[in-house]
């Protein structure tokens, strides 16, 4: 009941750009470009004609094409705002993302497309991606392996396309852009449908090394700060036919191989895992910060990883962006954030784009308190709305998005500067700053002393928590 | 920045077979085919060899290709059971479903498929239908317009297609088989990315009458008994840019004009409006049975729908399945069914077939207390799991699902005999068997002569409602 | 296995205070009091004598007692923003909130409190209330029968502790001050515990019309200017025990009256049904407003009824807050709002104050366009975090909750004065304003005219739906 | 602003039965017991005289109380049901649940409660659960220190109230039955709101030490084999003020104390942690199996507790139960389950008793792979609905929920007998079973020699994972 492998490829050398990203499909182009395959031409001139670099006006503006709260270069709290944010545009969603879903058909037709998925179309998007972010005015960008170059017949010819695609990158990086990072994907591909690490198919486990190998690779190669693992496809749909401690295992060898495939090369990018409790699979093994330094912890992994929180993905496993934060921070794991959101009424992962402000305070909370996320930093995993046609329609969201966290480094700012609401939190633990409570603190506080303790002080007191006080001081700096 | 016209289609001509119900490809065949678009050939012989006629073999067999509770010529409360349950089989899952999400590409290699989006695949498609539904032994089937012919040039051109089809479907049907139901597919193609008859855009809500015109006549053609509206894109992603009561307003107007051409035509079908709460929009107007109703009463549309009722939807929109069926039939607007079940951890439409026994009983309490769902009937809006790829698994998948919902009939024959849980919910509201309870009943209790029960009576008695007992006498049938 | 009478009055005339509104005991106080359950003797002097009359203070003010953004007699949008707002407070929380919850006792020690449910201590509490009223410079309250007089041995001796404190009520009221709604409690007292108008006993549905037609008397002896249904047990726990279409029966005919006995008496106010889809009650028959639009239309009561929406009621349901405002008011039923928020995270009702901004903001979006509320307004269905325990806190919480609100409303008038995102909508619909349009929306838009006209124009365009612009439109506006 | 503690007191002294369990009142019965608080006499003769010792009676049994399922001593896969099952009645939910609900009064009359609080009640109520355990045939039970006996003005009273109490139980144990677990109630008392071991007060932190050691004693000398921890305060309600990092290191500090206790005194009994998500907090640090083995790993403690899984808790953390179950077991984590299920349309703890039997049957594939639960075991933190006011009631809510898992364990017996299952399991995973997945397993499979072995073998095969053939066979069990 096997199709006959010539039949897919002709197949997978027409599903094009159309289908990247959602609908996802496995784009081959050999390396004997044939006519359907090959792209329309070089792409002459500008990308975005209309659409100037992108500048600073400050609050009063009211252009939507200008930032009214990022201000790369402003100082805040003793550091560059691009220095806290080290914002990055992710190639997938921006220039590989269709606009199709489940139920939908693609519906962008960006002018520089020409309906091939050829190397030659891959390095005219490459192009376009670097006029968007230098005309967004970021220094970063991040990809998938398989989202800037196609497929080939073999896995020979696959990693010689990347490496083609790769080298106009570097070249277009210039020395100011570099990668956020890097990662493989381990996902599209039919062979993937039960996992790469985890698959209990040998020959895919392999498969998936050989490909996260050439990936950790180009990361390297390009200059990338960090190298990222989601893991879609590592989870499973049903208990009923999986094995969940053998596939665990697996994933553990896995990663160790990267580990020591990542120091063998003399790659010094930080590894990240990027939890998502679930979809596509019915679990994910990564479900959540702590799921994952659970697995870390137990594996013997915990110094070689740390994670990228994505907050939609925080919302989908029943925890607010900011505990997924914390959680992470408070682990020693906070690595880097993808930048987005979900709707709170929606039970899949929509990847918009940030714009609620008190939510991109918190976030920023968090990341002045572990003192910015460096060698990480923000990268927007967020998308377009399916409508959302213009090509202006890209820049007005990453504006939107980064101007909305710029905001909520700002709103950190003016807490700490009034200081009342960490004064509130210090004052509700200070009856541990006591003797006894160093005692306990230190570990010194057994249950004898302790109920000695409480027989001797009665009933305790215990005040009121001023939550409300508390939202209304954090309102204050919104 | 509109992608020429020429090169669309282009691209539709091979966007085929893969991408189809998940990745949705718009598929579009010009009647002049090129070759990439023709498909490789007739099919000869049988499209499921290895797979034979499945039969009742009783609760013993361990034969997972037979029927072990569904005997369809047995008598069931007075009814052979393929009488109640009126099974069908659903085209687009079962002969389009390519296993895509969101996340990756189709994974679904039938043999008979040549990759093409042709007519004369579509025919071929269309064959291997009607074999399978032989096989399973069902009378009935249901499909979209674009799932089982292209989309050509024009609209006259897609017209053309589908009368092509559609003529060989008629002549495939024989005797005995026909459309559970028809329905026109408003939600893949980029044009109804606003919806059709919600479109904002004018041309859109044309273009969408014209569709469903032409799904009514061929539905009324082939003989089908019912014809369905899901309005996947009948709703808003955001209330910021949506004019929701002007939207409303124009699907009123649009459904208005369904019913007088349906009238007009002689259809004597029952129309069918499916809820859905969400996705692929934020919200969808058809959210449940109770709003579609409201819908319904105030566009005084009542009288000429009733609902197919998805057990999924159902739980998306936070109701049990059961409660959908019963808000459905105590409405007057129980019409149909789309059997198929979600998982309760999955915030998405998952679609899969029902395996829950006592689920199935649930619905068949409803299905028996409506007398039945005639004309309309169950129609297996479920699909494999993205990682099923063997043919067998299509058999094994429709097999489980008739069995299950046989089952859950016999078990409610065994609940009808014992009558236990029955008498246990007469008992319960037996104070309202009374004199007194028959004058509230009949709206002449008003509120003076209730105090004055009241005051004669005292403090009420309120018995045990013996929810524990009712639910161990539920599962003493299962 | 009844418990004496005796014995559970004993027991009800000391459970008192602690237990209300979360623990909610049946708080009974027989005429002669027995010492256990009197007062400790009048409160003398102030109730909260730290705390000033509250003040707008401006957005610069650092003075959590004071307003910010709420300034009564300031005009925006052409009306003073009091009768915008139209705020009142909510008895039940305030007063008889205990900070009890399903795993904890009561936190709340008021120091106005002396530990019983007696009519002495029923006044003293009604006296702190409209301390609490003025110091806030509000001029609405609203309450349940329940809340504001305790339980008598019989109807007779309830409803004569009733009029006892509804005296007092009136009086403190004085010239200025009205009951924006009031209410029957009929879900705490036990014999409610299978419902009131939809409890299978016909006892506790003549009991439950007694309670409303009192309930009713006072509210509009009061001077309330609207009357609150909200059917906390008037749903069910199990279908499997349940009669569902008799119940609606019941309670459709228990409206019936209510609305015959409200004419009969001469109460003008408007008569409000407030949806919550579950909780305590697995499913309520009120789930929504347009589950409920759809029981008063099934029911012939739709003129009689408007609804009062409450934003943690609506994300329970599945829906946006707006979403359900919006409903709502197209649906000509938008009366009131219980003004709070939920976490989205949690899956019951937290009734917390509301203090997002975006989110207050959507909502007055709403309210100025149904021109105001009146004669319904806001209510404060919010309480105090069981762990806030300072009689400061709930000056805090409320003037944050007023706060939230009016700024929202200022930040639609920055909306309405931009008009971008005005301009923005209505752009998106002007195909519709046009002939075709016209006729379309005059009902005269039949199907064969529409096909001429698709095929006529061909390929409809289908714009950008500028979701992201409109985004941040908004929070331009914040 | 506080309450004096005398009038506190007073209160207490009323608020009794009627507030236990979900109400919640700390019950307080000071030595010199007034008559309000003091037992109406000790209870004669039996308490359940209607209901007969509950026999086994086999599938074809009519009888709710009698066993269809459970045959206490029938072998089953090679040992005897009850060592299987290990069943335990917990008392705070049959002997304490009054019924109440946030939004209700108690409905529980039971007829041997007197109304009071008081220790000579508590020696009642403990005759009435043993002869409860005695009829219900099981030999295990499992409490809270202050469900089974009231507070004292102080801890020294409250602790020799819990004494007296405990040395009844002891005594009506006599040699066969024993406490599964015992546990520290740290969650109804007001002192408790913030947290006990995480609470921001020193005092209290102090205060819930002292009551662990006096609950592990007492668990100790009844011979219990398990003790429970369950944090339901121990979380956040706000990170805004809450300092997570501190509060989490406190939980750390105080587990340490407490295994060092347990060992000081010869306790052998495994300590155990009950994973919920939240409710009554936002958020609670044993969130899920996987947050707990983080916590338990980052803090040194995972060799000294195990996990206490409950179902309704899996599904609120957004997991099926089974995943919960095998998570815990393959941390080698699983000790205990507290058998009951949750709806799953609703968002919080339901605490039903199982009745699903496909549930009940993946619950016992998990504890047939862990070998059984010893010395942990099954108890019901289930409860009654709250319209189930029938002694009755208790009974068949016990017997269902017994009967249920019992099935369940019949139906994995059948499903090794038939082995298709497992045979399915063992195929996919079958490439593993090979040298070079051997190396891959022991930790030798570098990326090197997998991208050799990949470009070696080409595209790899991805077989059908059967998962509706595997649901099939899972159904043919039932």
């Amino acid at each position: 009941m096997k199709m006959k492998a010539e039949k897919i490829l002709l197949l997978l050398v027409c599903v094009s750009f159309f289908t990247f990203a959602v609908t996802a499909g496995p784009q081959t182009c050999p390396a004997d470009l044939e006519s359907d395959c090959s792209g329309s031409g070089e792409w002459k001139g500008e990308f975005f004609p209309e659409i100037p670099k992108i500048k600073y006006e400050g609050p009063s503006s009211k252009n939507p094409l200008s930032y009214k709260w990022y201000n790369a270069d402003e100082e805040i709290l003793g550091k560059k705002m691009k220095d806290w944010m080290r914002f990055s545009v992710a190639f997938w969603h921006t220039f590989r993302g269709s606009g199709a879903d489940p139920f939908g058909a693609p519906t962008k037709n960006w002018p520089w497309e020409d309906g091939t998925n050829s190397v030659a179309m891959a390095k005219t998007r490459m192009k376009a991606n670097f006029e968007f972010i230098n005309k967004l005015g970021v220094d970063r960008w991040c990809f998938h392996d398989r989202d800037i170059a196609p497929d080939g017949k073999t896995l020979e010819e696959t990693n010689k396309n990347l490496d083609e695609v790769v080298a106009l990158a570097k070249e277009l990086q210039g020395t100011k852009i570099r990668p956020l990072w890097g990662t493989a994907q381990l996902f599209m591909h039919p062979r993937y449908m039960h996992g790469g690490a985890t698959s209990p198919e040998l020959g895919v486990y392999a498969y998936a090394a050989a490909q996260v190998k050439k990936a950790i690779e180009v990361t390297h190669y390009l200059g990338g700060e960090n190298y990222v693992f989601w893991g879609g496809r590592e989870g499973y749909q049903s208990l009923l036919n999986t094995d969940m401690g053998r596939e665990l295992d697996h994933l553990a060898r896995f990663l160790e191989a990267a580990v020591a495939y990542k120091k063998k090369i003399g790659f010094n990018g930080t590894l990240l895992i990027e939890p998502k409790p679930q979809e596509p699979t019915k679990h994910q093994y990564d479900w959540d910060a702590a799921t994952t330094a659970n697995f870390l912890r137990k594996y013997g992994l915990l110094g070689e990883f740390k994670l990228n929180i994505e907050c939609n993905h925080a919302t989908l496993s029943g925890h607010s962006c900011h505990h997924e934060l914390e959680t992470a921070r408070l682990n020693g794991l906070l690595g880097n954030i993808d930048a987005n959101t979900g709707d709170p009424q929606i039970g899949w992962d929509t990847d918009e784009f940030l714009t609620d402000i008190a939510e991109a305070t918190r976030v920023m909370i968090t990341v002045v308190k572990n003192g910015g996320l460096a060698p990480g930093g923000f990268n927007f995993d967020a998308k377009l709305r399916r409508e959302s046609t213009d090509v202006e329609d890209l820049f007005i969201a990453h504006i939107s998005g980064m101007d909305t966290l710029a905001r909520g480094l700002r709103n950190v700012a003016k807490l700490i500067e009034d200081g009342s609401l960490a004064e509130l939190v210090r004052k509700r633990y200070e009856s541990f700053d006591t003797e006894v409570g160093a005692q306990i603190e230190a570990g010194k506080g057994d249950f004898e002393y302790l109920e000695k303790k409480a027989m001797e002080w009665g009933e305790p007191k215990v005040p009121s928590a001023k939550q409300e006080l508390a939202e209304r001081l954090f309102q204050f700096a919104l």
